[in-house]
């Protein structure tokens, strides 16, 4: 089973072209101040810091459907060479946004490496609009349509020409939302259809966030022999937790229930990236900020194995007077 | 099966003179301010606003076992006049509080076109203190005492000549409580000498909120065939979500817990009448007032059909490239 | 079964030198003021308030693996004395803290009275290091590696003579922990090694509340036949709600739970003896302060009997006109 260190990529994506706040870009900066690489090698993994992507900037870039193509398209490009590189040197790849337009880059570039891989996306929405339904034009509402086989023919790709680099990767089938609860009806309309593996809020309230999680991974992997990829946008949880973020939205999952699925999701054993993306610094009060850094910082490490009832260090012995 | 949009009728009942606060009677206008009726509207409902109602000012109007009887007693009276109006017109009638004595009017109105009715009462205070064992004298503590044939020979009508209009109109069986948590001793000896059906916190926590909600309508429309009237008051959430309110007690429902009953009261399409009542915002913070009204609409949208798993637009066709 | 009223013993222990901040020394006076007293004598108990004990200043305490030995030592034998004095006064005894590390004395002086009473140890710590696998030197973290049998030859007794007086009265299998997501790796280990009954914060998200409760209460008292002694932490509850304390840990348990574990313990009858500690008033803001001091008298108050859904009067007539 799982030895106890593991060898851990860090990629900062500063990231903010996929909606229109400026701060979610220091998301990378304000969690490795929080001490995140210190507390990952805490627990015993051999974590490597590969900084952060430098990003192509583009003074013409008008909108096509979606806000920025350019500067997402080309992002997310990078993004995907980086944590692609990082999985084939045998990396638990955590990618820190940025705005959730990244995950067009992690998950295409994850599954490069690791094909059979499937999906937890944990998020107050689904994010799989298609550039014809977003009401935002914001490309961080609709990566998801961009990745799934089922959406290829809904993508207006001939206007997208900054994605000709992109091949739909992933099915619709192996993907399980936790969280929702602000949808757009084209994406309603896609769960519904597509038959996804979706739990919102209303099946947390009603089964328990055990139960939840238990499903989707049953649904999404259910001989636990899946390499995952976990989307956890930070505004799955509570504004109350964590408001320094671009969109909340009232009623999100509680810092414990946020806890509960990095721990579940570590005790598999077959987590192989992780994303931790709309942590914004410059949304909301001091207190957010602070909140909103902590928690994230405590659900990645909780990602890679730290445990609230406590580590039990390898060979420790009592020491006796 | 229900057809996606009802004809609703708004009632705005701005009253204050069931407790001694003022502000409570600002509900109406707030709640209309945050974009209730358009909210509703775009589920698609066919929404009318039948404004607020007008009550008597009563220059002379000593307490008599409870305060402002006289202002009670004709509010109420033009408050179920209304409401059977509504009723009758075949509207799914949303009554805006205004305080708790409002539901004296509501429910009477209510139940003089659906006699049949079943009462979910969602709230800290079970609000069935009669006017002799009333501690505060505040008739907004008292209301479901004038309503249920049970406790008839408890009033003294004789001395409350300005609720002569007021016939029992509910059997006590019918009744639900949800999210009790300050209850007076009369009102406690009540529950349990009559064996209603009540679900304080204690219980919510037990068993949590979908067996508590479900076994609330097994209790009280066990055959789902009779009309429902929710009557919520916003102190039934806790006040670090909903503090602008005249009576906070800590330890309340959560916000998605609202949500969770608003949604399934919604799912069994039995909805007939609710009332929202006891939003002040003159008490508490800003970020109180905010909080609570917000609150209070999303609990109005969800018992009108809105989810938070997001809403398919029927006919809703995804647009293609 | 039990009799409504109970004779009650209040004893003071404003101590802090179980840890480093000044203010938890004001536990016992902010919630006597908070009407602590005349809340349980509403309950229809004989309250006995023994007032505060007054410890020893050492000028000269020099750390000796711990900090403070002497003053904790010799603050925990009078602790004990009182305690153990109240208990064979037949009072269920309540203590208020003043930090963990008086239970030290709480325990043992209970003990020595029943010593086949069992321990619910409701703590986001389980304050079992002992004096070699302290990091902090703080005797709050360590008190219950005095008590038990297990642990004996891991004290280094001959280093602290101040605690001569005490012997290990405990058996590691008679203790419950409730509430826990801060452990020290000795601390792990020793819970690991003696599988000790104990429920992290993963396990109440994994079962609820009501499950980890009634297994605590399975784990230590199968029978209900023994005196319980509950060690309540006031930092087991979420610092949003009990923020006034010297260690609070995200992600606690609710104002809810707490309230639950105190109804759920005071219906099986055994409550013996009853610490309430860590409440420290000159921790956070104003508001910190009132919502962690009222948090702390609902709880004790609960434990002797307040119930959320209403407590009936013994002989309560309703009145008629
Ligand atoms: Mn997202
Ligand atoms: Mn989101
Ligand atoms: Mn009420
Ligand atoms: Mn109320
Ligand atoms: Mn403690
Ligand atoms: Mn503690």
């Amino acid at each position: 089973s799982r030895s106890y260190g593991r060898d851990v990529a860090i990629i900062g994506a500063p990231f903010k072209k996929g909606q229109r706040l400026a701060g979610v870009e220091q998301g990378p900066r304000v969690m490795r101040e929080a001490g995140l690489i210190e507390k990952l090698r805490d627990l015993g993994h051999n974590v490597e810091d590969r900084g952060d992507l430098k990003f192509e900037v583009f003074k013409d870039d008008p909108k096509n459907y979606v806000l920025n193509p350019k500067a997402v398209g080309s992002a997310a490009k990078k993004v995907s060479k980086a944590v692609e590189q990082a999985v084939r040197d045998n990396k638990l790849t955590v990618t820190l946004g940025g705005d959730h337009s990244i995950s067009i880059g992690t998950i295409h570039g994850h599954a490069q490496a690791e094909p059979n891989l499937c999906l937890l996306w944990i998020d107050a929405h689904a994010d799989i609009n298609t550039p014809l339904t977003t009401l935002s034009g914001n490309i961080h509402g609709t990566p998801l349509s961009f990745l799934v086989n089922q959406l290829k023919d809904a993508i207006p790709w001939a206007a997208l020409t900054p994605f000709d680099w992109l091949q739909p990767c992933l099915n619709i089938t192996d993907i399980a939302f936790v969280g929702l609860r602000d949808l757009d009806p084209g994406e309603r309309y896609i769960l519904q259809k597509f038959n996804i593996t979706s739990f919102s809020i209303h099946e947390v309230d009603r089964y328990g966030i055990h139960e939840v999680i238990a499903r989707s991974l049953d649904a999404v992997n259910p001989k636990g022999d899946r390499p995952i990829h976990m989307s956890f946008d930070i505004d799955s949880v509570d504004p109350a937790v964590t408001g320094a973020t671009g969109t909340p939205v009232p009623g999100g999952l509680t810092f414990r229930e946020g806890m509960f699925i990095a721990e579940h999701v570590y005790r598999t054993g077959l987590l192989s990236a992780l994303d931790l993306v709309e942590v914004n610094p410059e949304v909301g009060s001091r207190q957010d900020k602070a909140n909103t850094v902590m928690t994230a910082v405590e659900v990645l490490t909780a990602c890679l194995g730290k445990k609230r009832e406590g580590n039990l260090q390898p060979g420790y012995e009592l020491p006796m007077p």
